[in-house]
């Protein structure tokens, strides 16, 4: 229940809220431990009430410990018995963390103008930034997943392998050491596909002098991790090695830049500066990173427009890249935790043309 | 171009909206074949156009043929750009397939009252309800290589095994197949974490007598299947196998009833009845079924109230259950492709203790 504490804290002390709604699938695992609820509704003044459907009634009922579970059966309607606990614990603002226009709506025709809701997601967004020990473990645990799953890559990659396969792979070796599953679609992007940040994997066949970029995250217990790791089949070329040496000194100068109280826009900027001084800039397409934890992508983010800073607990990827259209890419992450002195790799291996 | 020309028909000649904006990452793969498009405007009269951030933009050009595709840089706004589009376009009554309240509020403001939002998901949503040729062939794809997967667990079951080991070989065996990535979290929920419709899977080790309820899916090119077997390590108790008599049963019937103008609700009535005959009804959870394809839930749903009808060309689950809390669960599921005179099984594989 710390967690729910320190939402009540942050949204009825230090905001004006008397009421939380939760929708968000990753916001009510954080706050209830319980996979498969429907919605979460937290008053100031009242018993914090979960809400399932028939499917997962009896696991939610088994997993949130601590909550009352409440049973929407197939033709009630989840807003409206909201709306009805809601007016009979009194609220009058009601905090939603995330809605399609079309639940908005209906729980606002619910409310009928008893309770006035209003946009919140930020609040839960600011608590689960900063991960807790217990978080620290697990995604700790993930990360140690997942450099086995790059290790099992770097051991099988070879010309005439197939992406999918070298997937096949790194997939089994996450998995049979105690993987939950992947955090994302795993990447293996080879020769001029490697350019694309988000290239996925496919059937073609690995050649001999190919970059391929592979990106890979275990997942435990429902905690995620990413690393990215580039490798060259065969003898890397001079210009293979070039790029690689500047997204190295890239990766590494926005390492030493993560700590608590720094501007993830200025950690953005440490790694976008040596990429611009080797004449690269147009070809680092995206921002430097985002954090990682429940979530595959969730805040912060580290670009050049972030106005936030980090803090400790904060669990963001470190991976710049290179990409030239027609040739391939290069990019080097880990997903890193910043600690109150500095930062810390989670993910670790190092390889041939792959990162420290 | 066909499914765009499908949209316009449906939403410009059926239906008065003079643009459509598209936003759901499914939606978006049907009509562009792009994989990371942000959006999609689809005018009466202009130019088709996907909307793209720096980092996915070089691969939607080489994946959106036929589509103009605009970059949206770091700094600027979509919703601003996509407005400013459908003001050129004259559109007046934009169709808006799905988004999140803040997004809603965000275009309609950048809209400036010129053109009225309303959302039309649902159109999408009949289109691609009914799999084209391509489709279908992509779809039993997918099955062909769940169905290696759930062999190979059909291999590997025994005492002393751990569930994600489990897991582990079924994505193996479904990736060194070709398989793309699992459709959705492999779940093997043994003894009595069988009951949990969706137990997932994690480290229990699985002991003889146990229940295994088995469900698995493989992607094929963004396609995904479903499929469901339930084991017993070792000999069936009388129990086990009454349980999973009655929902075999249900499963038959169900498949028999499926074929094109009938209602959903009554394929769902069609298992649902040989289980509640049974006195098991309390503890069928959940509904028959939904579809399958880009998604793995999306419509149609089969359900005691389902409304629709089913058509040829729909791909849906059959996968009735039995859950006992505390001492396991049964479910036997397969992906289903309505014909026009009955219905296929896409997945399949013949286990004891497993189906068909």
């Amino acid at each position: 229940m710390k967690r729910v504490d320190a939402l009540k804290q942050a949204a009825f002390e230090e905001k004006t809220f008397d009421g939380f709604a939760v929708f968000n699938w990753a916001n009510l695992l954080y706050l209830s431990s319980a996979s498969g609820a429907a919605a979460l509704l937290i008053p100031k003044n009242g018993e914090n009430t979960i809400y399932a459907y028939g499917v997962n009634y009896e696991q939610v009922k088994a997993e949130g410990k601590g909550f009352r579970v409440e049973l929407v059966k197939r033709d009630e309607n989840l807003m409206a018995k909201i709306a009805e606990k809601a007016s009979a614990c009194r609220i009058t603002k009601l905090a939603v963390d995330a809605l399609s226009v079309d639940g908005w709506r209906a729980l606002a025709k619910a409310s009928r103008g008893k309770a006035k809701l209003e946009g919140a997601g930020k609040i839960l967004c600011e608590l689960r930034k900063v991960k807790d020990a217990e978080e620290i473990a697990l995604m700790q645990k993930a990360a140690e997943l997942t450099s086995e799953g790059m290790k099992a890559a770097s051991e099988v990659l070879r010309a005439g392998i197939r992406e999918y396969e070298v997937a096949a792979e790194i997939e089994y070796a996450m998995r049979k050491h105690g993987s939950y599953g992947t955090a994302f679609d795993t990447a293996v992007a080879s020769g001029a596909r490697s350019a694309f940040p988000h290239g996925g994997c496919c059937d073609r066949e690995i050649r001999q002098g190919d970059l391929v970029v592979v990106d890979v995250g275990a997942t435990y217990k429902f905690y995620r991790s990413d690393m990215t790791r580039t490798f060259v089949v065969g003898q890397p070329s001079e210009k293979q090695e070039k790029l690689y040496g500047i997204v190295k000194s890239a990766h590494d100068e926005a390492f030493e830049a993560m700590k608590p109280s720094v501007k993830a826009g200025d950690v953005d900027a440490a790694a976008r500066r040596i990429i611009e001084a080797a004449g690269y800039g147009e070809c680092f397409v995206h921002g430097l990173g985002h954090g990682v934890g429940l979530e595959i992508h969730e805040p912060p983010t580290l670009n050049p427009s972030s106005k936030e800073r980090l803090a400790a607990g904060n669990v963001v990827t470190d991976e710049p890249g290179i990409y030239i259209v027609g040739y391939g890419g290069v990019r080097i992450e880990d997903t890193v935790l910043v600690r109150e002195n500095g930062a810390e790799k989670l993910t670790c291996g190092t390889y041939s043309l792959g990162a420290e």
